[in-house]
């Protein structure tokens, strides 16, 4: 067995066991769905189902009143609450908030280390992932859900040296040389992803606009594909919109529009092999044009490039990097000197 | 607008802002997937997907090794422990982990419950559901997935009285006499609803082992579908589970094998209008017959009919009804005499 394999398996055994120094102490904690609408579907025959082996078939008429488009929003509320605002966490591309939660090695994520620091954080699953739940396609969904090999996201997210870098032996896999992903727990990543639909991106934007809509005013901590939410919906909602943090955004708002985010502190943040991948020059390139864009119109936009930070080996999933709580330092540091703590 | 539609919107704005009396001190909260296998798909032609609109094309070969069937374990460990082991909570057919949190009127459900009175709850969401993801059908899951109209739970889990009970309009919805399901947030539980597959049993089976082949010796609460995941489970791991809670099963164990639960103290609850429904008297006999097998075999298993125990009014969705924290605590207390708190 490989040492990498050894490294894996051992990280398993361990994670969910790992005390935590100082315990967490919640006001309250729970859950809410918000957003969404109702579509009719008719015309299709009834079935008989039956749910469970050996059970009694019942009766399922696909013809009616679906509920869709709704998201799924997770909160925990510190007792002592340090946060000027709520913090909403956003995910990216075919991830779920788990995005946020237990590093894939077992470590704390971004959801804990910012409770800790006094946040009330919202951490959700986006229309179609996760606890969401999704519509039936292409009745309601027009297009066809990606499904991501395994391989797939170990060459797309920086964490190997581009296409074929990745192998089903993890010691045979060509990592970006320093990369800090923990990639002994790349297995588990892989089980995070979950099937995405290209075609939902206005229901996306609008449950989110329903979710700031309810909880008020916050700030918005985003990730990849997310970067085109958090900046539209800061666009949709900029009085509810407190500070914007962008981790490797992939999309940007409406450029037409970047005046329109000139109050609000905004911190994007990049980080390493910008420049080796194929993708994400231009991807980055497209975040510091939209940023220029809302500084020309009065804006602050801070943009961090980790390594000219000092801050080394960072893949695109930063929050569960190996230095992912260096990372979340820099950014409470960036909120605390924006006045948004307490 | 009618007097529930007005209910209903007050529930809304509610719903997250209502402080718990007592704070909850964790010693640390967390998450991990769990089991799965990996499946190879040949064949199929490459595509270019734009992943964000505007953004660069990615190619993604949908040819290659997929991880599939894995599932998702959220873990709150109590500063406090009182629980002489974990709780695992076991959700029901096209539904997650969701189901335990918060209600859908906007109280503390079963998990906050449970974790107050000082269980470790691992609260989870089973194979194709929620944060664990699904897989590529007809490829991997052999059959479609099953999609439920906003009507449909109304008429089945014994909150209306029975077909055409449903009603767009909140107002003309025939509710079975005193229902404790909170109708007011009716629309809010349609929203948890996620698709669910009818084919993927033995996966499901297979992850739980793994879930608590990993969490060690627990306590397993599970409703509904999971009936027979449960109670399997058990079968194959009885040295493992400490206790079976089943919330109404809709499924069973294996009866040739009841005997290996005879050491396993079990809890069967049923709430109320088992008799006027056209499926549950069936499905209840079912589970008597089961615990009948496990009783002959010299095992314990205690039955309660909530009607039976003077609580009156319960639909399918026990830990959800205006009553959930009075059943919560008959469970607390059949746990505490059975010597399974310390």
């Amino acid at each position: 067995m490989s040492r990498l394999a050894i490294a894996s398996i051992t990280a398993l055994l361990t994670v969910g066991h790992a005390y935590a120094a100082e315990p967490i102490t919640l006001r309250d904690m729970g859950s809410f769905h918000v957003g969404g609408r109702l579509v009719e579907i008719s015309g299709k025959p009834v079935k008989g189902v039956v749910f469970t082996p050996g059970g009694v078939p019942a009766k399922v008429d696909p013809n009616g009143t679906y509920q869709v488009e709704q998201m799924y929003v997770q909160y925990f509320l510190p007792a002592n609450e340090k946060g000027a605002y709520p913090l909403l966490m956003w995910h990216g591309g075919g991830l779920t908030g788990v995005t946020y939660e237990t590093t894939p090695d077992g470590r704390e994520g971004w959801l804990n280390y910012f409770l800790r620091k006094g946040w009330a954080v919202y951490n959700s699953d986006a229309v179609e992932r996760g606890r969401a739940g999704w519509a039936q396609y292409p009745d309601i969904f027009k297009s066809e859900p990606v499904f991501l090999t395994t391989a797939n996201p170990f060459e797309r997210f920086r964490i190997g040296e581009g296409l074929n870098s990745y192998d089903a032996d993890p010691a045979k896999r060509k990592l970006l040389p320093g990369n800090q992903f923990p990639v002994e727990g790349y297995e588990n990543f892989v089980k995070q992803n979950v099937p995405r639909w290209t075609t939902t991106d206005d229901a996306i934007v609008a449950a989110y606009i329903a979710e700031i809509d309810r909880v008020g005013p916050s700030v918005i901590l985003f990730h990849s594909q997310a970067g085109s939410f958090g900046f539209k919906v800061a666009q949709a909602r900029p009085d509810k919109v407190k500070a914007l943090i962008a981790i490797e955004p992939a999309g940007i708002g409406d450029p037409a529009k970047a005046d329109v985010l000139k109050n609000i502190p905004t911190l994007i943040i990049y980080g390493d092999y910008i420049e080796r991948d194929s993708r994400w020059p231009k991807i980055r390139a497209n975040g510091i044009a939209f940023a220029d864009a809302i500084k020309a119109a009065g804006g602050s936009v801070d943009i961090v490039d980790l390594p000219q930070a000092g801050i080394k080996g960072n893949s695109h999933m930063v929050m569960m990097d190996k230095n992912n709580l260096q990372v979340a330092g820099l950014i409470q540091k960036w909120l605390e000197t924006k006045g948004l703590t307490k």
